[in-house]
């Protein structure tokens, strides 16, 4: 192994992003494909990244109030097919179930798209009162979509996601659950993930099949075409209806439910690698990094000697701390070998040390974000480097928002809309006169879809649509997106 | 609601265990049935002790040094056939995919039963050299096995496990390897669960396909049945022939890797039910309780201007002392029924407040495993509810030990032996001559298995098999086993 392989790997972002896209999440060991078409391994280096993001998602669920729980993969045909609008919008997906061991089954059983349906109608057993709601109940789970065209981590046939059910009193208190989970997704991607995102509604094009209202948050990768990164839905009654849950209310009354549902999934790995990722590998924020730190010994002379008892000290030291720090301590590799090697995995922090390193009761740090080298004195390097990742941290998030300002545009005419999209991609704020027509049209010609109708939409607001000239009725965000 | 409805909901343990089992499930808010044949939901109150067991094992199976990752829910059906021996111990119990959206699969997909088929596909290429080895994964996931007798927890079609998959140099450590993990589930298992058990290898007959030996943990449930609580597998070179995963080893030569699989399942939480449970409803040490201290706050008077407030600073004294604790403060119920329910609920500790205790400083705790009541001063109350649960957590252990000792008999012939499985149940610890034929016989005439042989045999082992009444080779535990 040297350092020419690599280089030649992995296609240079700047060459073929899709490329240098898939080279390196098979390079750094993320994930591999499957022998299924469209399937994909996730390996440890992957899912410790899921892991990660599980933890901190899974804490904020859980201060919210909700708990987990853990409802069957299969669900039957009959079920999806009582609400049609759900099955229409999911069965050219779905997976089928035809036979349990050499039996063939009465019923095809789905392999869950997506938890609606077989949920509903354990709540419908489950609730009987207004005492009973809330129910705020997450699931952790892998879920089968069978999609034609695939890519790792953004689109495959299984993926592993959370999907969040509840049911509540009244349309206010849905409505309230439903915005509530957007800015708690808002807050974890931008906060764990340095991600910054755009939020708001969606379409009736783009909404769940079966959702009153679809909320979605949505991010630029750097290529300028937008990821939606989470969806939160409310689903008014209709789900209610459909599998008949209901309460009786203060009044004694017999009521349907008011339901939500959101989720996010093994994407958010995809955007990681898309938001961060440069031209030397991946880019991992701190605090969803597998390794945080790399300890990277300076192999001359008696290093094994005078060096590495320092830097596993060092190791134990920083691990002690709460650091996700791992030590190369190979001898069949070089220095420069190991450099490359860890900044193509992302690690956020690479500690050198040497012999004069050890005479000087120091190690060089270097930044993987900025490749900023600095002398850290041993006295004290757990508050230093604590210091560092927070500061890494903050640098991804703000140079990722900054790209982001840069990359959104306003368009006034569709002239200038179409030119805008097609050199710089990026998001382009324009309004829109709320028909179907306009919106198809663009898609048509442009590859544009509305990402997110803002939430706030400023009062002053007057003009024309970007694409029929007729009044406007509200401001939108478009982009091209995976 | 009143204390005779939780009463006449549970079917008492004495009077028909199995029918209790279920009651006690379905009525507590474990697990309830899904619609479809064979499979449950896992509630949140279910799932809390899931999120317990994996929190604790995967801490230990880290620690040793293991990485989780995530393989494909879908085998193709010729990576299953490429291993018959294999596939014919899972034939029958395949859920098969045939369809995705409206086409006709080319070929058909199993439903994991379990993965080793996939994984050794993955590791023939991820493994070169033996500087590659040992490989040591981990995978939670979900696994089907379609079922024709189910039992909530203990046979479902759907369960969650997690399954151990490792590949290493030699047969040496392979079996160092399956050694460890068995070690390390009965101290898991012990530990956490407070479930005594016993260990040792499987006959050929139970041992699971493809495997070279097979080693379990088995425990006496509280009926005197024994139940397979977890197992570990050296799977030898057999996979690695099928899946052609080869290795250059430190003399340049290609060989076959040496392998492990091993996996825990959902099944453990029935196991705490059927080891701890009594006919006032569930017991759950204090380790994987999901609530460990319920406050109930004597609703008398003015209660809820004098006892709530400094109830709830209790509650949120323990909580911060690391207690995962509940305050139930519903005026709806009288404390008479709080107590019944979340002794049904068995969460381990309660601690009673009332008028009197607020003005003596103090409260009146009761513990779930033999209903001891103490009054425990304010002062310095996190330190004393802390040991309270480390008792509870030691005295669950003792009785089960206790339990599975008496329970652990002898027999030195076959009219014995007849005669203690069917008056007594429990273990027998009897000689074997080693020959399927006389395992057989015993089982179809007494429904006793061979649940393990354990790995250190008395030296000065001599005698007759307790069947046939030949010369022994192995000394055995039988059991009938759910």
């Amino acid at each position: 192994m040297n350092e020419e392989r690599l280089v030649t790997q992995i296609t240079p972002k700047s060459e073929d992003f899709s490329r240098w896209y898939v080279d390196l999440i098979r390079r750094a060991e993320l994930a591999d494909y499957a022998p299924m078409k469209g399937m994909m391994v996730i390996r440890p280096y992957g899912y410790a990244i899921w892991e990660n993001i599980q933890r901190l998602l899974d804490r904020r669920i859980k201060a919210s109030g909700h708990v987990n729980a853990y409802f069957p993969v299969f669900i039957p045909e009959s079920f999806l097919r009582k609400e049609m609008e759900h099955l229409k919008g999911f069965a050219p997906e779905v997976a089928w179930v035809t036979h349990g061991g050499d039996d063939e089954l009465e019923e095809r059983l789905a392999v869950r798209p997506t938890s609606e349906a077989i949920i509903g109608h354990m709540y419908s057993k489950w609730i009987q009162s207004w005492r009973d709601l809330p129910v705020l109940i997450n699931q952790w789970a892998n879920v089968v979509r069978w999609e034609k065209v695939t890519r790792p981590f953004l689109r495959t046939t299984e993926f592993l996601w959370q999907e969040g059910h509840t049911a509540h009193e009244t349309y206010e208190e849905a409505q309230e659950e439903t915005l509530r989970i957007l800015q708690m997704y808002r807050e974890f991607v931008e906060t764990e993930l340095a991600i910054p995102v755009i939020y708001g509604r969606k379409t009736d094009r783009e909404k769940f099949a079966g959702a009153e209202a679809t909320y979605a948050i949505e991010a630029l990768m750097s290529d300028g075409k937008a990821l939606q990164m989470g969806t939160s839905h409310n689903l008014g009654q209709h789900f209610a209806r459909v599998f008949d849950i209901k309460f009786e209310d203060r009044n004694q009354k017999l009521q349907y439910v008011w339901q939500t549902s959101w989720g996010v999934s093994t994407r958010m790995i995809g955007a990681l690698v898309m938001s961060h990722g440069d031209d030397s590998g991946l880019v991992f924020p701190p605090q969803v990094a597998p390794i945080q730190v790399i300890i990277v010994p300076i192999s001359i002379g008696n290093w094994k000697e005078s060096v590495l008892p320092v830097a596993r000290k060092l190791k134990d030291a920083l691990q002690q701390a709460g650091c996700r720090i791992h030590l190369d301590d190979r001898a069949e590799y070089t220095p420069g070998w190991k450099f490359s090697e860890w900044e193509m995995r992302g690690v956020p922090l690479r500690l050198e040390i040497g012999p004069r390193d050890v005479k000087n009761n120091q190690v060089i740090a270097v930044r993987r974000d900025n490749k900023e080298k600095i002398a850290l004195d041993m006295n004290g390097i757990e508050g230093r480097v604590e210091e560092m990742l927070a500061t890494i941290q903050k640098s991804l998030f703000d140079r990722a928002l900054a790209f982001q300002k840069e990359n959104t545009r306003e368009a006034s005419n569709y002239e200038e809309f179409k030119k805008t999209i097609e050199e710089k991609r990026g998001f382009i704020r324009a309004l829109w006169c709320g028909r179907e027509a306009c919106e198809a049209k663009i898609k048509e010609e442009t590859m544009a879809t509305i990402r997110v109708i803002p939430l706030d939409q400023e009062k002053d607001l007057a003009g024309r649509c970007v694409c029929c000239g007729q009044e406007a009725s509200t401001l939108a965000y478009f982009a091209r997106a995976y």
